[in-house]
């Protein structure tokens, strides 16, 4: 299987789905919508909402069970993206090489377009579950949804992250980061495409499972990617500027621990899904990437 | 009927069960939580559970049926003060007689918790309506919510607000804003009552235009008490400083017609409620209250 023909094939339909969903930019206040569209249009790999869809493929659902689901999920991390990037939070003026929302639209309209597309995200998740029952079931992955990126989660992540800026964090409390942080909504993604998949209660586990360690992957990734990416040589941020890397797997433990653990936690992610069979390669597929991906 | 104990005795059950249902202080990470608990406690008339609440109990429901729905819809209310204050949208600094969010726990606590509580509202709102069904109706309330809280609902309230701040301000403009800043959410109150308390079509309408009234009059009044509880006298603000009004009611079209429409708002509410009989009566008190009221 073409893994990268297939994440660009999914790619194209959410984006698609993306812009039919959200209001035009010409729609009443002009403003919020143009912010709103730029975030969600800035670039983005679409990871939430592919894991969404090809776990609920991979229990023999369709697409499009998945497919605003996962738009929703979509936007309610990019609304985390905007409120992250502000002078307030992590102060950074560039998001995916383009100007953060609020150095393009200022303070005011970027929260706001947080805001607003947190809001959205709900909507649209309730329509897509009014759509076809088990209804009830809609409202629990509502309430999940919500667990996962509330105050005990994606929020309680970014709260410690702000908390420990400028000092010396230790691997629990970055665990607790990354966990809460990143890991939380993308498990949700797997699980909830499981859900719409009609999924048994023990497929749903092993999916849960799978979501939960790619999502911690995910992140220690991401902090290793911010510094191989650099033009700074790992040897000497570890050595002297630590402070800097700020509450990072490599800046804890080191960067070979962290690239140790992310390929056991992908290894893991992957057997996982043994009991699901051929139906759960690409999900497979899709984790592998997520451990070679450059950006 | 006595309003200001029935009012009373609403209040006292719905912060008995606000503080119920918001995570403990000491919850980890435990500022979030306080934060939360900060705003949420902070005063306010608790409007919006009371109006659900009652007009659940309008057309023969239960307090019960409507005390967490309602309370839902008071988080919701809660985060968009907080975020109303920070420095970035009207940079307020006190918020009912009280230090605002951002004054006691910083910028970037204060947009967390404002996005925490948003995300909590939404939570708790599915989580009251699993309990009983028709779980359709509950998805349908949740799409309501979030489209009255959304960027063309109080969110594009909150966005022409910002954008008409040191602009003179036609009355197309404030009246956009207040159906949508305030009245919106007001509306959605009352008639989220009336579909817990099972509603017939009929009757929903009427508590839908009752909602609409009360909410325009509601913030209508807001205005009117920001003048005349200032020290300054109104002929002199209207004559002079209009600027400093910012988009007000009284500042577009003065004082005494601004009365007169609040004024006519609520009778009109009222008398949208008489084919709903006795059991209505309360609702009509309340919104009575909200002419008279003093703060």
């Amino acid at each position: 299987m073409d893994i990268t023909a297939y994440l660009k094939q999914k790619k194209k339909s959410i984006d698609r789905r993306l812009d039919e969903l959200l209001p035009p930019e010409s729609e009443f206040p002009p403003i919020i919508h143009q912010a709103m569209r730029y975030s969600v249009f800035a670039g983005g790999k679409r990871l939430r909402p592919i894991l969404a869809i090809t776990a609920c493929q991979a229990v023999g659902g369709e697409e499009m069970f998945a497919l605003d689901a996962g738009c929703a999920l979509e936007l309610i991390h990019t609304y985390s993206l905007i409120h992250d990037d502000l002078p307030a939070l992590d102060n950074d003026d560039l998001r995916r090489g383009k100007p953060a929302s609020h150095k393009v639209f200022g303070d005011g309209i970027a929260i706001l377009a947080g805001d607003a597309l947190l809001t959205m995200g709900f909507k649209l998740l309730s329509q897509s579950l009014i759509i076809r029952p088990p209804y009830k079931q809609g409202l629990q992955i509502i309430i999940e949804v919500a667990e996962a990126v509330g105050s005990k989660g994606m929020i309680g992540g970014q709260v410690m992250d702000l908390q420990s800026e400028g000092k010396k964090v230790d691997l629990k409390t970055i665990s607790y980061i990354h966990k809460s942080k990143a890991a939380a909504l993308i498990t949700i993604s797997a699980k909830l495409g499981g859900m719409l998949g009609n999924a048994s209660e023990d497929k749903l586990k092993m999916l849960t499972e799978y979501g939960r360690k790619v999502g911690l992957a995910f992140q220690i990734i991401d902090d290793i990617l911010d510094v191989e990416g650099s033009d700074e040589k790992l040897g000497k941020i570890v050595g002297k500027d630590i402070e800097s890397l700020k509450a990072t797997y490599p800046g804890v433990i080191g960067m070979a621990q962290s690239k140790k653990i992310a390929s056991e936690l992908i290894k893991e992610a992957i057997d996982e899904l043994k009991p699901l069979g051929n139906p759960a390669l690409p999900l497979a597929e899709v984790a592998r990437f997520i451990l070679i991906r450059q950006s």
